[in-house]
């Protein structure tokens, strides 16, 4: 088996990879960009793939920011994008929950570990939710709390969904109250499972991380949503009608997003070295995650 | 090999039990007391035994006290005690920090995740220390702080280790800060392992899920030092120059009390069962660690 091809500097290379495909998935952190930085011709790479007719889908499973909010991101770093072209890890958590587990209400309220993009995105498919950014939970556990939660007077007894994505706020009273919804039952789900976030050309702890002390004290893992489960893929299937063999997902993180795309079938995978990744990890003799292809930056495929 | 003895209301089988042993070994939380509530004949059980002439150390797991506050803790309840009885996990990590690494100064200073417990064994040590309960790490993170963390900025250069207890105020920024100091090269440590920590009668969140966000972003598992560390108790046979032998370990879990007192080659180990782990846990086929007696709780040893 050959390895992957290296495609940076290599233009009728660049050519033929691109003509191979209708649909370009991209993640965004590691990608396009690392925090507030974006990396150099990622602009025009987008609209170089657009010229060509492309469709373009941003598959993000940052979860703290809505399709809305990711639009204007997008907006403000001058990379054109459609609202309808974002796909993140808390909308693909608030369609499993809405339309896959479809519990029946009253007992159908979510708990939120999480920022405001999950919240959003649970309203917008007309889910209850508690938790999250409720200020009265922005607080230090208090020594009548453990008392309160043992008892169960500070839980609602509508939760029956515990849902964790990245959470910059955090806190021991936030993870206790999940702790013992977890405890009473309540199905335990993640919006993604990446233990870092790539931020200001460094990794800071990412949503793994955040419910990293809820499935320690549970004893339990969370059925994560966004990259790599293929629960993912089936949703941007469905909503985009894409063909997998002429699609290529394009990531920085073998263990989600290349591995997504294999996983998922499609005709091929492109690695970007500008994230989590490095080459020496699919390179090694015996790696598991191949990409089909990789170049330094998303740039190098102006050629 | 028969199982363990069942002593609750066997009057000569605990007399025999108790005479074998010249030192008690005690956990505290689920055996002692759980959170404010002290079980019925604990205060009596442990006059008893003193009366027999029987030596006496409490060796906790909980980080979040020192010494003097344990102290404290046992005066408030009404349980007789004395500071030297005392042998926590702070403790415990002060002296191997100490007096095993002895990192030469000034790049010997400790960043502490966790509360004023820690904070206390390392100043009784003599060892620099930042993080733990500064006010001014009390915040959420600033999209700012993200920068300041990668370039260094926001951190303490002569941070050469990271020590992680059970911590009631942790945050984001604490454990970017953690993970990043790691990332330079810092040992992790931790006070123990502990998932969950009993209170008001049920399970909360223990040191090992503090530490869960830090191990999980950084990829690494922290050398813990409390039970069932083995570093623990030999820390505990110097200081009290005990005799393993006619040495009993008192606890109530299995997988740390349990677990450290057959590793620590002890006489003899005693199960509560007042706190975390069941009795079906060790009575059934192929458990894998065995106490060598229980009772249904501390006071039944009064017979």
């Amino acid at each position: 088996m050959s390895g992957p091809q290296y495609l940076t500097g290599d233009k009728a290379g660049i050519e033929t990879f691109i003509d191979q495909f209708d649909v370009f998935l991209f993640d965004c952190d590691g990608v396009l960009w690392s925090g507030d930085h974006v990396f150099p011709g990622t602009a025009e790479t987008i609209e170089m793939l657009r010229s060509k007719g492309k469709q373009l889908v941003f598959v993000t499973n940052n979860s703290t920011k809505s399709r809305a909010d990711y639009k204007k991101k997008f907006d403000g770093v001058g990379i054109s994008c459609k609202e309808d072209e974002v796909f993140g890890s808390s909308y693909s958590a608030a369609i499993y929950i809405s339309r896959i587990l479809a519990l029946p209400p009253p007992k159908n309220k979510v708990y939120v570990l999480g920022e405001s993009g999950i919240e959003s995105e649970l309203a917008s498919e007309k889910v209850p939710f508690c938790g999250g950014t409720d200020p009265s939970l922005r607080r230090d556990i208090q020594p009548e709390d453990f008392t309160k939660i043992a008892s169960g007077e500070l839980l609602d007894p509508d939760v029956a969904i515990v849902l964790a994505g990245l959470d910059f706020h955090t806190s021991y009273l936030k993870v206790a109250l999940g702790l013992h919804y977890l405890k009473r039952g309540a199905k335990f789900l993640a919006t993604n499972i990446d233990s870092t976030l790539p931020s200001a050309g460094a990794l800071f702890p990412g949503a793994g991380s955040t419910f990293a002390p809820l499935a320690k004290s549970a004893g339990a893992e969370p059925l994560a949503l966004g990259k790599p489960s293929q629960a993912m893929m089936d949703a941007i299937e469905g909503k985009f009608k894409l063909d997998r063999k002429r699609t290529c997902m394009v990531g920085d993180r073998l263990n989600t997003d290349i591995q997504f795309g294999i996983e998922g079938g499609l005709g091929g995978t492109l690695a970007v070295l500008t994230g989590v990744s490095k080459k020496e990890e699919f390179l090694e003799e015996g790696a598991k995650v191949v990409p089909s292809a990789y170049v330094d930056k998303l740039g190098d495929l102006l050629g």
